[in-house]
């Protein structure tokens, strides 16, 4: 294996491990725990599952890995914060289209090599990416992976 | 800049976008608002100052580049669960010395070439790495990044 396959893998590797976390704390839990708030008066652990299934089935046309597959997520658990609006699936829904997304993104992940993690995302023009070539699909993964993170910490605070 | 060049720059931006955003949060802070806990019955956010602090300082060692400059932070921040034992240092003490370790740690990542990223780390034996040879430096930077944004969305939940 070459030290560019290496070195994008353990980006993807970090990806993986958060996922599998995540996946591993929210998998048993019950519609009843889904909706308990990380801290009092913040969101639910159910608006955090929204939230990163569609900010994560963005990175599909972010990255230019083909089309979404549930925008109409965006406005209940981006634009609007958590108890806004009423939740458009069930716990169960939710969970299986969290499951759907992350894997199939890490499937498409998986078929990327090296050189292509360094390509500009789609959210940044041509002119700009010249300017600055770190805004590449590689930042992206890791924001997200940080994204991901800063979130489950949020979510281990209710026991 | 070559390709392994900009894959390991991207791993350590994503580290040092993580920190810096760490460091605007903790620097305006004052002592009072450091006793404060994230959720009720949680962790202050002083106790995750000196728990990220200590993390860190360890991986002078683990990734072999140096002698790590606080050891006695361990005692009360990794081992021992917080208010067990009284703080060792002051706030602004505490403050100084997350600077120095993230300031002089990110000084040594920045001087290493990705070959040497992809070297194995000191807790990993010779015999077990060359049968996993992704136990390297570059994943345990993406780790403790990834720690740092679990621990900093729990921070982010006192405003």
């Amino acid at each position: 294996m070459t030290t560019e396959t290496m070195l994008a893998n353990a980006a993807l590797n970090s990806w993986k491990l958060i996922i599998g976390r995540l996946d591993a704390a929210i998998a048993p839990l019950s519609d009843e725990q889904l909706q308990r708030q990380v801290a009092p008066g913040k969101n639910r652990l159910l608006y955090l599952v929204g939230h990163l299934t569609a900010v994560h089935d963005r990175m599909f046309n972010l990255l230019g890995l083909g089309e979404r597959l549930y925008p109409e997520l965006d406005e209940i658990y981006i634009t609007s914060p958590d108890r806004a609006r009423p939740d458009p699936l069930s716990a169960a829904e939710l969970k299986q289209a969290w499951s759907e997304v992350n894997g199939k993104l890490t499937a498409a992940f998986e078929k990327l090599r090296p050189q292509q993690w360094l390509e500009k995302h789609t959210a940044v023009s041509d002119e700009d990416f010249v300017k600055d070539p770190t805004r590449n699909r590689l930042a992206v993964l890791m924001s997200r992976t940080n994204h991901a993170a800063f979130h489950t910490g949020q979510a281990a605070l209710i026991k």
